[in-house]
Formats: C-alpha cells, structure tokens, sequence
C-alpha cells in the first residue's frame, strides 16, 4: 500500500518534469512522444526519453516475455504498445515466441519488417556476457534477486537457481541488445529497478522503463497463463471461449470487484477495432461510454456475447 | 550426529569394497593406491579409482582452493598429499594461489615440473562452460546450493548471489580441468556430493573424491584464515609464531578437548620431517608414540618450545 502511494507520488513527479520538458518538444517530436507512451501505466526515466527525442536519435526499446503455459490474448495489449512504438519510429528488439508474436502481430496489421526478433542464446552464452554475469552475482543479494523476480517468477518454497538468476540475465539483456529503454508490463516493475540500479554498479548505464498495464484475467484477478478459467487462448476452440466468457466475473460497478469482461472491452476490444461496437441496439465509440452505460444498467452481462463474435 | 553415523558405515562399506577390489590390484598397483589414499579422511567413489588404476590409464586430480585471508600452515597437509599424488604418478590440476602453493612445494621437495597450474578465467567464460551453468541452474534448488556451500562459504543472513553458484562453479570444474577426481578437505564433502549428484543429470559425469583431515586451529577448533590465533600465518615473524605457540592450547588427553598441539605434530610436523624427534630427551620416531607419552605425562606442554625449533 505504502509503495502504491509511493508510486503515485512518482508518476505526479514524473508528470511534472515532464510537462516542464513538454515544452521543448515540436509537434512532431510531441506527436512521437504521445505514441510511445499512451495507455502506459508508469514510465521510469521519461527525463531520458525525452531526451533523447529531442537529439533524434535512433531509439531502441526491447521486449522480452518469458510466458509460462501457451500465449492469451493478454498479449494483444503489449503488443498494441509496439504497434505504437512502430508508428513512433522506435527500433524494436523482441525475444522468444517468434512465431505467435508473428502471428499477433499480422493479426494487427503490424509491419514485420521493422521488427528485430533476436534468439537470447547468440549472445547469452558469449564470454563478455558471463563476466558481467558473475560480476553482477556478486553484487546481487540472495534477497534482492528474488525479490526482483517475485510478480514474474513462480513462487517455491526451495526455487531452483535459474528462476533466481532470471531478473540478472534480463537487466543484463538490456546492455547486450543495445537497447536506450526496456518495455513490459507493470509486473515486471521490480526486475525493472533491480536493472537501473545494479547495472550502473558494474558501469553498464541505466535506460528508461516503460509499462504497459496489466489485463485482468476473466475471473477478475490478473490473467495468468496457469490459471485456466481467468483467460482466453489464442489457440482456444470457440466453445471453449464461449464456456470461459459465459463463466466470466461480470460484477456490478459499485461491487469494487474488478470486472474482468469490462476490462477486456477497455484492454482488448477497443485497441483493436479501433472503431465503435454495437450493443443492444446502441453504439459505443470508446470505452467511458460503454463503462458509462454499464454502470447505468443500460447494458448487462449481454455484452459477453458480442465479445465472442468480435473473435 | 546422524550423518557421522552414516559417513562411518559408508566408510566401512567401502573399505570392505575395497578389500574386495584390492586382491585384484598387483604390487606395483598396491604401492600407487596406498599413496593415493594414505592419511585421507573419507573416499567417495574408491571403486572408481581402484578400477582407474587397474587399467593403468593416466589419472588426473583436480585441488581448488578459494583461501579467505592470508595462507597458514594448515596448506602443508593437502600439500603433502599433493606430494603422494606425484609419488603415484598421478596428474594434478591446480587452480588459485599459484605463487604461494609454489613455494610451500618447493618448501617440501616437491618437483613442479609435474604440477598443471590453471587459471579458473582460461575456461569459466567459455560458452560450454556457460551452457553448463545455467542448465545446472536449473536443477538444483537454492537450497541445495546453499547447503552444499554451508562449510566452504562464510554464512550471511542475506547471501551474494555468487556464493551462492559457487559449489556449482567448482563442480564445473571437474568437467572442464578434464580430471577423474577431486581432492580436498572435508570441508569440502557437501560440494563433493553435490558434484557426484547433479553433473550426471546433465551428462557430465561423475568423479571419485578424495578428502583429507581438517587440521584442528592451536585454539582446539577448525584451524580458520580469520581466526588469528588458531593458525600460524606463513608469513608470520617467528615471535609471533612464539607468541601463538605458547598461547595455544594444550590440554590432557583425558579432557576430551581437542588439543591443537598435538594436532600441529600429527598433521604437519610429522608428515613434513619424515623423521625423529627428540623432546625432553626421548626420541619419537611417530606420532602414536608421542602421545602416548604425552597421555602419560611423560612430556607436557614443553614440546612446544620444541616446534618452535622446528620451523
């Protein structure tokens, strides 16, 4: 709770250097800004970003996601965001899950050709790699590690090392791909710091930190590959989508449970069609209005038919 | 309490093994294996070596040692077995502490010419090497590595990561110093077992293992580099030597306490002179002798002095 005010007061700082910066930008530097970080939920080092706007620089911004279980359609989100850093000009470098990413991404009309897929192992296995490796590990607490790795890393009672080491080998990512920035979802927060904080200490700089919201799962909490019910496959049947969305968490707004089917019209939906949607005789053109007819009961549960027919 | 119990079954288990596998073994090969092992504490995988020396094939040992502090005449122990393994025309591979190790060898007519120093750097970063590591850091648990390192690496509440892929690390090097064994002090047993356990898992292999005694500090306890009094630094003044010396302590045999001068006599004074002594105008020609006669009070804690002569 504490670190959430905490947050908040560093996105009001963070809002408020930036806005002083803002006025350095030209429109065209502004509109590329506005790309890059709309519909983020906190930025790390916007004051570089900006920054390096201005100089106009090439800019790299690095993704990568270690999925656990088969990809949902939770990506759809990160993967707006590339669309986005696409449009903004950005140099993308991605790891793993070439092919479904691929997939995602023609899905959306996503250019491939600008994208820079890159295998971890030519160059995690290189001599320069493991020296910055050891050397981290012994800068890198027991504590720190897992503490790191603890939104993005299963959780045991005795974890195997490797799941330990993780959040060292993906800051050391950012220095070996030649990367300005790095971008994730909120959950990979911690690995994030441990990044900037650790890395300067073996002299290998500090990049800006980009974070996209997490989606709620179906069931109401995060969507988690391992939890069956609180997502969508993209390799589902469409019965089974069905059978998931009939069984979605669809509470009422002044329940204060999160409502896993408005979020997926908020997360999902709308990014996507980019145009409005039809319910129950009515067209909605974002999605204020529709939150805003649902909360007046102008719309029900209805609306998780029409989610299965937008797929 | 438990684990002795079981070491001393282990223990006699494998001498009656051995007896078995001994008949086999000619006189030349008797003379090797007695070299090999005399004065060990515990053998893990005896079978192994006997069969090696059976074939007649080269045999090459592995002794790493990561010293905390300034080397102290405790080295004289491993160096003498160093000294059997040459006497047994056996290969060995050393890492750490090249200069030092050199001279105590030379100190005990030790021929270098036998002797492969390897720096750790010439392999550790090498891609294989990292492969390895991180495949290993997949299958051992953190608990498993910290318990294996409990002996060997100082105990902190929140440990550095590299302590932590230590005992890994030197299991590794097993496979890539290329030797069919490893020597070391007791202290090292839990990496030993370690090594025996998880190299094969990843196809590498599995080593005997040689141990040899821990010598007891001058204070009674484990002779330790950051205990100042409990070990006679090799660089130490002779009055500090003498100082140390008449500090140490010497108790009666009948008090159970272990009796650090003595140990000093059976560990390293013995096996170095290779001789007699004279104290207290008698000769003893073996350490039994000496404390027998020490038990019965016909020397007391005057031999003291007499090690002084001796160093």
């Amino acid at each position: 709770m504490e670190e959430e005010i905490n947050n908040s007061n560093k996105n009001n700082n963070i809002k408020q250097k930036n806005e002083n910066k803002q006025e350095e930008l030209n429109e065209k530097q502004k509109e590329r800004k506005y790309l890059i970080t709309r519909n983020l939920q906190e930025i790390l080092g916007e004051d570089k970003l900006v920054k390096q706007i201005i100089t106009g620089k090439n800019i790299h911004v690095y993704w990568g996601t270690a999925t656990t279980g088969r990809p949902h359609v939770g990506y759809f989100v990160p993967i707006q965001k590339i669309a986005d850093f696409l449009r903004a000009d950005i140099k993308n470098r991605l790891l793993y899950y070439e092919y479904v990413i691929k997939a995602l991404m023609t899905a959306l009309n996503v250019p491939l050709e600008k994208l820079h897929f890159v295998r971890g192992q030519s160059y995690q296995l290189s001599e320069p790699y493991t020296k910055d490796l050891l050397r981290l590990s012994s800068l890198v607490s027991l504590r720190d590690a897992v503490r790191a790795g603890a939104e993005v890393i299963k959780q045991m009672d005795d974890p195997l090392l490797s799941g330990i080491l993780y959040p060292l080998l993906q800051a050391l990512d950012e220095q070996y791909l030649k990367v300005d920035g790095q971008f994730g979802g909120l959950d990979q927060r911690k690995i994030f710091i441990l990044a900037e904080e650790q890395l300067p200490r073996i002299k290998l700089g500090k990049r800006f930190h980009l974070m996209n919201p997490m989606v709620p799962g179906l069931t109401g909490s995060k969507m988690s590959s391992s939890e069956e019910y609180s997502k969508i496959d993209l390799l589902d049947d469409p019965d089974v989508v069905s059978t998931k969305i009939d069984s979605a968490n669809c509470p009422s707004i002044e329940s204060g449970i999160d409502n896993g089917v408005l979020a997926f019209y908020q997360h999902v939906v709308f990014p996507i069609i980019g145009g409005s949607i039809i319910m129950n005789n009515q067209q909605f053109c974002d999605f204020p209005s529709l939150q805003k007819a649902f909360k007046e009961e102008l719309i029900k549960e209805m609306n998780s038919k029409i989610i299965l027919n937008n797929f």
